[in-house]
């Protein structure tokens, strides 16, 4: 089984590498916004994730997923709920023995036991506010300094996580096998080189 | 022209992966020891830089220049007349316009304006210790505890001359377009998705 993880910056772009890579590669698909509401959906009842991962319940879950995505109603009522609730579901998709990407949750730290590929993706602090700003919904209307307190915000949220995990802080360099910078890049010119590294990778691996 | 600059972290095996891409790119490859050993011998004497510069004479230069590494006689008599004396080099074999890799001494900063590939190689701290103890001459016998002394005096040196350049710290992921974590491959397999890479970024410049 091949997995590549991809841990980044926010504003990076590191979602849509991930999205395609997994095309160009023809691996499934998981990001860490479906995982967590699964985990949140599930993660009260423990009896009814058992049953959802048995079944693979949570892969007709990403259709739905949008009309709960801003429910608390099944919230755990503690992070540690949250993130054990969010393991179980990831180590659930590894379960199914398919090649996948998977991007955020510190999947690179869950799924080690897999040889995973792990990829960070990072940007420039600029190309990381025009990517925020242009990506923001309209009724958002972020100015410039908002979109880099945000920034911070959410990069310093998934160091205070990661630091759960492991003593390695969050984008280390020796933490990945690959840190990409997108700067600059079209992310459809950059997917196609990362995936070949991919490629080499698990050849190498195997 | 296509310019490659790697930095990389003592023991990382950065100059090795140079040398290979170099040799699959079919690329001039230079490294800073060998720029750091012309650029002493000259640094003390402007015109005769020039005339080196002029005539090429640096490239005949690393045939003989082991036997004068050692050497204090040109030493230039403070660190910023060397970095000159370097950047001076470095400018000269730009200006031959060929395509290059080019390993150390900030080449990626003094190269800029021709929009290098800058390349940023690491390694895991163990893995970098038995590189450092495989490549430790005979006479050396570096035990463990010595290799990692050199590397982390190495990595320090490097950090530091870096700052003399730019306010970017040494090894900031965002100011390398790829970040390369040597452990665990042959860089014989490695060299050639990096290869790839570098291919798609200048396709894609040009």
């Amino acid at each position: 089984m091949k997995i590549i993880t991809i841990s980044r910056e926010f504003g990076s772009g590191g979602r849509e590498l991930g999205r395609r890579l997994a095309d160009i590669l023809d691996y499934d698909y998981y990001d860490g916004e479906i995982i967590t509401a699964v985990a949140k959906k599930i993660g009260m009842n423990e009896a009814y994730l058992e049953k959802m991962l048995e079944n693979h319940g949570w892969q007709s879950f990403s259709i739905s997923y949008h009309s709960t995505f801003h429910s608390t109603q099944y919230f755990p009522n503690d992070m540690v709920s949250l993130l054990l609730a969010q393991k179980r579901v990831i180590e659930g998709i590894a379960a199914l023995g398919k090649n996948f990407v998977i991007v955020g949750r510190n999947a690179d730290l869950i799924l080690k036991a897999y040889y995973p590929l792990n990829l960070f993706v990072c940007a420039e602090m600029d190309a990381r506010i025009r990517r925020c700003m242009e990506r923001a919904k309209p009724e958002e209307q972020l100015t410039e300094k908002e979109c880099l307190r945000k920034i911070k915000q959410i990069d310093k949220a998934r160091a205070q996580t990661r630091a759960i995990y492991s003593e390695w802080e969050w984008g280390r360099r020796d933490a990945y096998h690959l840190t990409v910078n997108t700067t600059g890049w079209n992310l459809k010119e950059l997917a196609p080189p990362v995936a070949e590294f991919a490629e080499c990778y698990f050849a190498r691996r195997l």
